[in-house]
């Protein structure tokens, strides 16, 4: 999946040198890799508890060129989700004048003769899951470690993290935007009085329907080119307490939803809103884009982020001081949580 | 409309100056107007003839700056239509930077004072009919007017016609195909011998998406920057005949199929397949693109080219031998239907 892993380098803002033996370099993919499989492995026992009558479907799968695959998780067209998708993969590929550009624009410039030698490694989990129920909401996160290194020497050059999560309500619980929020900002805390802030500031700024100018959701964090103090095992630690955060304040948000009772006019509210997800996602995703982009990408995976069904509507009317206008409200002016 | 008419633009590969008095182009203009005009209310009478549920709106619209303004006539959810959108507009512009950057990239060069001084006027219909019924299939078609004038001396520095109409079936009627190409066929034949079938090959290159390695449907004509023999009069009579042969066309194909019984999986296909139309139009058409990204744009008037329902499977399924996999084919290799 070169493709969706593409995303990982897009906003690369300055490179951080770290000087790690090649023994220290293959401890930390072990570690970030481990973490990655058991999320994935509970996101799916967690959701999988929820549903009764689809389960989810495990597909491994390899690169044609060999250089890395992933596992992807699909639960569709279920009693309770609509689709769920949690997957991650791991891939090493040549770095190449494409992605250099990318980086360049971002203060980092490359020889050609770098360019040659250099590999891109990247190992990450990316997740959506849409419920079937209008009241409980949509999530998306993903969590990534990436390492530029030289393909002789095997000697990492540049390296960093990325990742976030964000939710998408369809209808407005404020006692569920602050569950999420206070799982990232305890995430956040041990790292920096204002961490928290920042990277919801980002999430907000980076989830924009701008030609809407509504937000795709409630927001969460967003970070990359992330290295808390240039440290490794901070960051490390960081990305595991938000990667756990987004399952157990998610999970505990479905428990609350659940068995809320919905009506033909939420379920098409929900379509309205998931006509959005499909508009941000193609329109402005840089990972979709990317991955849209790249030759023999897995367009399956990359895809199965989009919502099962999504719904246009010319002139769609909210109606003036209903729970859709509550909701479009907080999508148009994002509010503190916490 | 300012967004919808930039498409017009992205194409322009050439500059053709024609020395025109301002009374000419005037009455060029009103020509042109009346074609549209005229074939929208046909479009709209036509179409309105099949639905007993719903009817078309009339939304007349001006833009807040003044400078032009359209009609845009929409129907859905009806009992044969889920949405059907037949637009005119008609509007100035002062030209600028980013437009000049895109015409610059195909030939054309402005100096700062020629950007100051020009507007950019263009009028035209576009349209698109999405069918309840899976054997009915979607059409889409523009015919359009464009001048680069100064807007001191009214004076006509540059202009060209662009249009066509390609046809989205999610079954394959070879005789629907075969009837919508011979109507574009024989549009252009006093044209050129060879008229159609440059038409139609650029036609099946720009509805094309790549990632998918599959075309939007099967086709019919494209042009843009288009003056035949530099000639208007030809060009304007070549296009009437393009916008009519897409009405007479259609109204044939849609009598074959109104009655065609149909079953869910046909539904589930046709979703299917309209997911693969909202790809197309938000990762790749130029006009949708070029909308979304104008300020203050008509987003409804843009969007309405969007299906009203689309769908998304992960690893969609199409049988061996099946009716499906027969259209899936013609769209991976397109056919010559004449």
């Amino acid at each position: 999946m070169i493709s969706s892993l593409l995303k990982f380098l897009a906003p690369q803002k300055k490179a951080k040198k770290t000087h790690v033996s090649k023994e220290e370099a293959l401890e930390r993919r072990k570690k970030f890799e481990q973490f990655v499989l058991d999320l994935q492995n509970h996101f799916v026992q967690t959701l999988q508890k929820y549903e009764t009558k689809a389960v989810f479907l495990r597909d491994e799968w390899q690169r044609k060129d060999g250089h890395g695959g992933g596992v992807t998780c699909v639960l569709q067209d279920g009693n309770f989700f609509e689709k769920a998708g949690v997957n991650t993969s791991k891939i090493s590929f040549p770095f190449n004048h494409g992605i250099a550009a990318s980086m360049k624009e971002r203060g980092k410039v490359f020889t050609d003769d770098e360019i040659k030698r250099y590999n891109i490694y990247a190992n990450g989990i990316s997740l959506v899951i849409h419920p079937i129920n209008p009241f409980a909401p949509t999530v998306h996160a993903n969590y990534r470690w990436m390492e530029l290194y030289d393909r002789e020497t095997n000697q990492t050059v540049d390296c960093w993290f990325g990742g976030g999560g964000d939710l998408t309500p369809h209808y407005l619980f404020e006692e569920d935007c602050k569950e999420f929020h206070q799982g990232f900002k305890n995430a956040c805390d041990p790292y920096g009085q204002d961490l928290y802030k920042k990277l919801k500031k980002e999430c907000d700024d980076y989830f924009f329907i701008k030609f809407r100018n509504e937000r795709r959701g409630i927001g969460g964090i967003f970070y990359d080119d992330f290295l808390i103090e240039d440290s490794w095992d901070k960051t490390f630690e960081f990305a595991q307490k938000a990667g756990w955060a987004t399952l157990n304040s998610y999970n505990t948000i479905l428990e609350r939803r659940k068995d809320t009772q919905y009506n033909e006019k939420n379920m098409e509210w929900k379509q309205i809103r998931r006509g959005r997800y499909v508009e941000f996602n193609l329109v402005y995703d840089r990972g979709t884009k990317f991955g849209l982009f790249t030759p023999d990408a897995r367009i399956e995976s990359i895809l199965m982020s989009l919502p099962h069904v999504a719904k246009w509507e010319y002139m769609y009317k909210i109606e003036e001081g209903s729970e859709e206008e509550k909701m479009q409200k907080v999508l148009i002016n994002p509010v503190d949580w916490i």
